[in-house]
Parts: C-alpha cells; sequence; structure tokens
C-alpha cells in the first residue's frame, strides 16, 4: 500500500465530512491586548477589529494583573526564556520549588507537582496512581474531562467503571458492586466547564469513606475562583482534607500556564517518581512560574475578585433570563446558552463576532454530546453592564426563535 | 480494603526501592542567570553557590538571546501573561499563527501545528495518524523517546514492530515480513539524545519509498542546532522533502518552550482537527510564542551560532580523550561518559556538584538501559576552554580508575 496517498486521501475526507457537519473548527486569530481585557483585536480576513470576549477561561482576568505582568518581566531579565531542561536535567529553579510549595499550602496539603498543563497532571498522575496497585477499580463521573479519561485509560489493568453525573445513589450501587477488596478511585471535578454545575463534594467523600475508596478531584474550572483564599470549591465547602489528590490549572482563575496536582506529601513523591509525562518534559519557563506564583500569591489576599466574578455571573444570568434567553442554569460562573445543533451553532457564533463585534466559542461534539451544541458564557470581573446589555440584544437578533429544548431542564 | 493506606504503603515502598538502588530522583535547585549563562546559581542545602551547567539542553544559549528575552517581555505588556484559553477557545494569537507558519517553512513543508511541549506533540501526532486507518504497522526505532512509544501506544489498535536502533538490514527485514496491504509508518529520530548519534535518514527513506511505508521524524535534538537555516539534521542531509511528518521542539536549541510536527497542510489540518491533546489544553502564552518566534527568526540567520557549538562540541571531546575519559563516541553535539552503576553514576554527580562545583545530570534507568548509566555533557557556544579544562580535571578525580566497558564501542 502507498501509505501517504491512502492517508492524505483519508484526511480530507474527514475534514470535508467535518465541514459538512458543520464541526471543522476554524480558530478565530485573536490578539489579547493586555491593558483592555477582556476586548480583543480580532485579525478578521477583512482586517483588524475590536471584539469583546465571553468565552476567555482567564476568569478573573489575572493574565493582565499589573504585578503577574511585572512578575513576569522580572523572571525573564533575571533568569531568561525557557527552563533550559527537564526537571531532571537543570530544570528545577527555585520558582518552580516556590510555587509548588504556594500550591500545597493553597490546598492545605503536604506536597505538590507541577506539570506544563492540566492536561498533563490529570494524564500523568491519574495513570501513576492507577497502575500503582493490581486490580485498581476506578469510578469516573460521566462528564470527566478527556484528560482525565486519557489518565484512566493509560491504566490499562485499571476497571473502569462510569457513573451518572454527580448522582450519589448511582455512584453508590457501583461502589457496592465493586470487590470489597479491589483497591477503589473516585474521580471527579468541582466545577464541571460545560455545564457550569457543581459537584457534592462532601457527600462523595462520605462515600469514599464508606467503601474505603481514595478521591481524585479535578478543580480546574474552581482553583483562584472560590474558597477564602482561591482554594476552590473543596475549601468553600472545608472538605479539602477529606479529598486525597486535588488537581488544578495555572492557565485559567490564574492566568498563565501549567497543571498540578497537590496531596500528601510521599503520594505526590510516588507520582514525580514514576510520571512518564514529567520526567520527560522540559520545565515551565521562568516567566511562566513567576507570573503563576504571583497570581496565586496574589489571589490569596483578593476574596474581592472573586466577589466582583460571582456578581458579575449573576448580572449576566439575569439579563439573559430576563429575555427569555435559552441559558442551562447552574450555580457557577460558567454560563451556557443552549443551541442544539452543531452547523447553528457555528453560525450563531460566526455572526455574533461579524455583525456585534461579540466572541464566544461555539462547543460542539465531542467537547458535548451531540444536540447539546452550545455558547459557553464567563463574565469576568471585566464585564461591564453596558457590555452585558449589548451581548443580550446581540444574541436575541441571532438565536433562531423556536430553541432547542434545554437538556438539563 | 482501605485504599489510601495501602496505596501509601506502596509508595513508601517504592521511593525506599528508588533509594537503595541509587535511583531516586533528587532535581538540584538550580537558578539560570539570565547573562551568565551556564553559570548558574545552586541552592544548596548549605546556602548558595555558582556552579557551571554542563547538562543544559538550551543547546545553543537561545534563552539567555537578548533579541529572545526582548520578544518575550514585548509579548507580556502587549498581551498579558497567558494566552487564557484553549486554541478552540480564544487562544490562537496572532503570534501562535506567525510561529506556525514560520516553523512550516523551516521544515519546507506547508504546515505545522504547535502542541505545548514536544511530548504531547509526539504523543498526539502519532496517535492521530496511527489511528487514522486500519491495521496500520508501526516501525519504532528500539532508541525512540518515551513520548514517542506513549504516542504509538495511545493507538491501541496499531501493531507496533521495533527496529534495531539505526539498523537498516533489521528495518528492511521487518519492512518485507508485514504484509503488503497494511499502511505502515517508520517512526524515528535524527540525533539520539543519550548516545548522541544520527540516523541515516535518507536510506530510511529508501527503504520507505521501497515498502510504500511513511516517515515521522523526530528532530527534537537538533532543530535549531544543524541544517543551513537550524532546520535539522533533515535540512543537513537535504532530505526534509522525502520526510513526512517532522517533529521539533523550541525548548532545546530554541531555548523556550512548546513542539511542533511539520508535513503536507491537510495531514496537518487533519491532526490539528482530531489530537486531543491540542484541543484540550490551554495555548501557549504570548511570551513563550513571542521569544520562540524571535529565536527561530534569529537562528534562521545564525550559521555562526551553529558552527560555535560544532566547534565547542569537538573541543569537549578531543580533551576527554585527551584524558583517557570514558566518552561514547559519536558525531554530534552530545556528549556521554560512561559510568555503568546508578548509584554510582548519582555519586559521580553529587561529587562533581559540591567538590567542583559543576552541574551535570546522572542519566539512569528508564532513561538507559541498567548498566549504560552514564553523565551527558553538552558544550554550549558560551561554555569556554577554561571550563572544559576544569571539568576533565574533576572527571578525572570523581571518575572510578578502572571504568565499565563502553558499551557502544
Amino acid at each position: 500500500m502507498q501509505t501517504r496517498a491512502t492517508l492524505l486521501a483519508h484526511a480530507r475526507d474527514t475534514l470535508g465530512a467535518l465541514r459538512r457537519e458543520g464541526r471543522y473548527r476554524e480558530f478565530a486569530h485573536l490578539e489579547k491586548l493586555a491593558g483592555r481585557f477582556p476586548v480583543y483585536r480580532w485579525h478578521a480576513p477583512a482586517g483588524l477589529r475590536e471584539v469583546t470576549v465571553w468565552s476567555s477561561n482567564d476568569y478573573l482576568g489575572m493574565g493582565s494583573h499589573p504585578a503577574v505582568l511585572a512578575a513576569a518581566t522580572r523572571a525573564i531579565a533575571e533568569h531568561g526564556a525557557g527552563a533550559g531542561g527537564t526537571r531532571n536535567i537543570s530544570g528545577t529553579s527555585p520558582l518552580i520549588v516556590a510555587l509548588e510549595a504556594e500550591l500545597a499550602s493553597l490546598h492545605g496539603k503536604s506536597g505538590a507537582l507541577l506539570f506544563g498543563s492540566g492536561y498533563m497532571a490529570n494524564q500523568a498522575a491519574l495513570s501513576a496512581v492507577l497502575e500503582a496497585l493490581p486490580g485498581f477499580w476506578v469510578f469516573s463521573d460521566a462528564k470527566n474531562h478527556a484528560s482525565m479519561i486519557a489518565g484512566m485509560r493509560g491504566a490499562k489493568a485499571a476497571k473502569r467503571v462510569i457513573w451518572t453525573h454527580n448522582d450519589l445513589a448511582d455512584l453508590e450501587a457501583k461502589l457496592a458492586a465493586a470487590p470489597p477488596e479491589a483497591p477503589k478511585l473516585i474521580a471527579f471535578e468541582s466545577v464541571y466547564s460545560m455545564d457550569g454545575d457543581i459537584a457534592p463534594i462532601a457527600a462523595i467523600c462520605d462515600l469514599a469513606e464508606r467503601y474505603g475508596a481514595m478521591t481524585y478531584l479535578d478543580e480546574v474550572h474552581a482553583v483562584g475562583l472560590y474558597g477564602e483564599t482561591g482554594g476552590g470549591i473543596s475549601e468553600r465547602d472545608a472538605v479539602a482534607h477529606r479529598v486525597d489528590l486535588i488537581e488544578g490549572t495555572l492557565a485559567k482563575g490564574f492566568g498563565v500556564l501549567g497543571g498540578y496536582v497537590a496531596g500528601e506529601a510521599e503520594l505526590v513523591d510516588f507520582i514525580r517518581s514514576v510520571a512518564g509525562g514529567l520526567i520527560f518534559t522540559t520545565a515551565l519557563p521562568p516567566a511562566v512560574a513567576g507570573a503563576a506564583l504571583e497570581s496565586v500569591r496574589v489571589l490569596k489576599r483578593d476574596p474581592a475578585r472573586r466577589a466582583a466574578l460571582a456578581e458579575r455571573a449573576a448580572a449576566l444570568k439575569a439579563a439573559l433570563d430576563a429575555a427569555g434567553l435559552p441559558r442551562i442554569p447552574g450555580p457557577s460562573h460558567i454560563v451556557p446558552v443552549m443551541v442544539g445543533e452543531a452547523e447553528l451553532c457555528r453560525q450563531v457564533a460566526r455572526r455574533l463576532l461579524e455583525e456585534h463585534a461579540l466572541y464566544a466559542t461555539p462547543i460542539n461534539y465531542p467537547t458535548v454530546p451531540r444536540g447539546t451544541e452550545r455558547l459557553r458564557l464567563c463574565a469576568t470581573p471585566f464585564h461591564t453592564d453596558a457590555m452585558i446589555a449589548e451581548l443580550v440584544e446581540a444574541l436575541k437578533a441571532v438565536l433562531p426563535k423556536r430553541s432547542v429544548p434545554l437538556a438539563a431542564e
């Protein structure tokens, strides 16, 4: 077989099918403007245009915080542009050591370990834990992120049981049905990114204790945003000490890049010692470690910024509801607006951008199930009342009149 | 079972065994000093101390290049500390678009795709290609990097055949033994990181053509360093057009962070559209993209820096040979010195650091086979004759008199 020609034909077919289904991803070229968040410069085919971004994961605007920018700039001047090696090959800088200590403290744990991304953290840590003991059973919430699934699949011998999203009865039934002598891990998130709902962490910890299971909690969409010092929903609910491993990111609430796990020092040291994704990859650059360290420290002392996020999210939800727009209800800062069909969702996003200078990412399969395609909106502390009003008017203009029924209602 | 207690006991046992075998990794805390590379500040238990680093992967010192630092600082001032989203969620900045175009051009390809790291690039791209067609056979060089192995394993249905390192006869025998109708991929590296030897790329491409196979080449330890414009060994040997996918890093020769694949635009677009590791992870920060873009552009026009690297590597090899030290011979800038036993290797590195203020990473299993433990040295353009002489004297003092026979000789 001439592999190249066959593969290219397959690539063309696949791309054509994605285009026909409206699922072909075109990445909008969006230039962040440090002083003007959430206003970006869109590099459109027809030229430059200013747009308001409603789908940033820089939830608190920390990527533009002056102290964070100053820390990044200082780190570059003092330590250069890159780490120059893996953690093991001269890449463990004092900034990285300090950041790990800060993250452990944030979650009240004795250890924390940095990775290049939250994806790598989930993939490496879950695989390492599930491969540690023979016969591991992992109980995975049905809406867990792709990176957690990658980590669980990476441990080939582990038995993976999927429980209905946030459904304690289903989780308990599945724990009870597993062999009592098997090691068990419950893997779940706090804030679910695409629906914006929140897990009952305390009740899940109750079940974990009853059945001798460990707990692994992804707080990627919560760290920096919730809890007295930004430790996430597990801090808000005062249950961090009951969770064995807390995974988080420095790329969303903290506004920079990187992922981590926090837990008991010996368990974290074990993951450090066996995880391939850590040993075989270059450490985070000085500017990233320095900026993230500053961001975590600033947010520990800044509950007002968290309160502003909550207030802005409530204002956005109230405005959408007042206009009768099809919002998926939920208690977090993530505000999904249902569209329900891939090509339509893409068109709605395109019209928002081209006709109203508003950017909202269309979320299609496989990120969400088919038939539940949506726009995913987040109001940061920097989105004004005027911006919310402008968004609502634009949505009224571009969303179809008879909306698809809401899956979550 | 009480999973937590069982896992913690296992973690303690594992860490204890690693310590007993001399394989427990302690990451030295090394502070890069931007203006003084390769001199670092070692944060030792007893206090601060200046050391010369011999194991940086910042092979050309680009992590301290003034133009690169200026580009990083400018990007932070203009665009902030983080990308604020995945590539699909507002994270595709003009800097990232420009960097991908620059990398495609570097390799003479019509497309290139950035990832958060070379590890992610290999893992995602290899899995995506091998899952694209049913019945794929992948022919993997025995010394391929862990990230390539992760990518090949990720494609569960693909048949993986390992051929003897750099052995054309063995590769051909294995290609000939595979079903003629099966799609085939040959996966290999140009410069192998732990031995410093170089693949016969043209001859491998000959075999690929003869058997209808595609080629996937990891140039992580060569980009920036070899070829007229820094395109790697495939540029030096004028065979880049015969390689289907070239994978590289921005974290070593280019001195920053990130990985990429370059190839035909439609194939790259296919990988972009199906690779989970890309869609589900935050894009590289402005400072990283800006610094890397500047580094690639500077190195395209700076053959003198590449010549200086080659001259310094030759000087280091000559000095080691003149002193009768057990160097593994090889044609590249990577200079391994054999020690041959894990605990001894660790001790040699520790004595170099503590007694001679020289940092060289001990390379142990699983990075290299047991019995071939080594120090891995690289002379950058910034390592002086005096530093080489100092290193040779120190190695004479700390290496055991009767050295283990060299595996590669």
